[in-house]
């Protein structure tokens, strides 16, 4: 059932499901305990019929999360290229119907899968492709997208005071998108990047824009994370993780600011520092707020 | 070059990288600082010629990765089907030669790739062929493969003091094979999942059966790393971190004993407690040791 107004939008459906679940452990006294664990599902994506991919997730918006995935991974340009977006979790399936089927995306057409099998969790594969069309992505130019110091303090203080399934499970990853200091939308998933992909599907479905924007991620920031950020134009990516190497060569090729290893007041800011006010600027340009 | 004896086995080239590199980061005063991270390279793996897939990889022992990676992933029953494995990284390449062509294995004969992308790190991708020969893993009894709870305790000490590159760098996974308190082999990866096939293509080439074995990772205990550790027969998994939904099911099914939370003198055991002993057994079966 629609619900979304825009008639040019997909229509997604709001399958829900159970986030937790209780298991019995040995503690190591050697006494029995309850705890909770995230559920996690598979989720096959049909495109038009034809399967795609199966996704494993925790489940929270499955709709976004296709959405977002079929853009981040380039499979679509644009989401007014999908008419509908159907979860039924009684057959962990999502139907998603295109208005001009496939041929209407060419990677969707050829379909020609080659993974490449990263670093960072859960959605592990890429198509090769997108390596090549990172020349063709720009992000905003580091005069107009800025973060001072007091407003990344703010925006890791307001994620850290987020009600999260990780706070009553663990073992999920947790991405926010963040307007300044303003957490626009948090979402959990057992794997990090479907959280990022979730954000993007969310984004599209709402029509924001990434380019004054800060995605802040519990996950590592691989080259993976970088390339998906990217992909939202979001210039400003910031985790309580570490970085790897490739995620660094490529968020610099990029123009990206990747500030990591931020937990309570302390960041190390890796790369594009021309975006970063060590300390709230007395003029200039205004930072994100 | 050939580096094991035995003319069965696989011959192996030993191709080194650098594991760390330098950057320079702002830190939250402002300050500039100088930090490694650990490095990342792409392998591309061609089995007779023909590309299967591309690693993201540290690159620690790319030859026993790749073999690793063949059997866990099913492509491969025996390493004594591949004549070599020769890594050469001045072309990010993995070239792997089978004994009999890839007719020797009817999935890189088909080599029809139906990804499932996890929730676990690193090497999402597996088979979903993977998960209906499920029902054939056969693990060590529970009474001949027990674990009691001062070798467990000894083993996690042991890979506390373990040199690594996480020490140095952060932002890899650990992952180390046990017999009882001894460990036997470490290795470690920016994918959780490379280090666990790295160990098993270390087993492969060295004959070490997982029966009597324990495998101590420093990543979550999810579908896909029950399903490597039952296909390299190992009974006990442990964790520093948590487990997800999958990851209980599926170790539930298999009779895995897999112990998460593990850190100082603390873990949880989730499942197949009929292994463990709280306290070390006055009588019966002996424990690994």
């Amino acid at each position: 059932m629609p619900t979304e107004r825009d008639p040019v939008l997909p229509r997604l459906t709001r399958a829900t499901a159970c986030l937790t679940q209780e298991i019995r452990v040995l503690d190591a006294a050697g006494e029995e305990r309850t705890i909770r664990i995230p559920d996690e599902r598979p989720l096959t994506v049909y495109v038009d019929r034809h399967e795609l991919v199966t996704l494993m997730t925790l489940g929270q918006y499955p709709e976004w999360l296709v959405l977002g995935y079929l853009l981040n991974q380039r499979l679509l340009d644009d989401p007014r290229q999908v008419d509908s977006v159907t979860v039924d979790w009684s057959v962990d399936a999502a139907a998603v119907r295109t208005r001009n089927g496939r041929g209407g995306s060419k990677a969707l057409r050829t379909g020609a899968v080659r993974p490449v099998l990263n670093t960072g969790c859960a959605q592990g594969t890429m198509f090769a492709e997108q390596m090549a069309d990172l020349g063709t992505m720009r992000l905003a130019a580091a005069d107009s997208a800025r973060i001072d110091r007091s407003t990344l303090l703010a925006a890791l203080e307001r994620m850290r005071t987020q009600p999260s399934v990780h706070r009553d499970a663990g073992s999920v990853h947790g991405t926010a998108l963040f307007h300044g200091s303003e957490l626009l939308f948090f979402v959990e998933d057992v794997g990090r990047h479907n959280a990022v992909d979730t954000v993007a599907g969310w984004m599209a479905m709402h029509g924001i824009d990434g380019d004054d924007k800060l995605l802040l991620t519990t996950g590592r920031l691989t080259s993976e994370m970088v390339i998906k950020a990217a992909r939202m134009r979001v210039p400003i990516v910031v985790s309580r993780n570490g970085i790897s190497a490739m995620g660094h060569s490529l968020a610099e090729r990029l123009g990206m600011t990747l500030v990591g290893r931020a937990t309570g007041r302390r960041f190390l800011c890796y790369t594009g520092a021309s975006r970063f006010d060590p300390d709230p600027p007395a003029a200039g340009p205004p930072p994100l707020r």
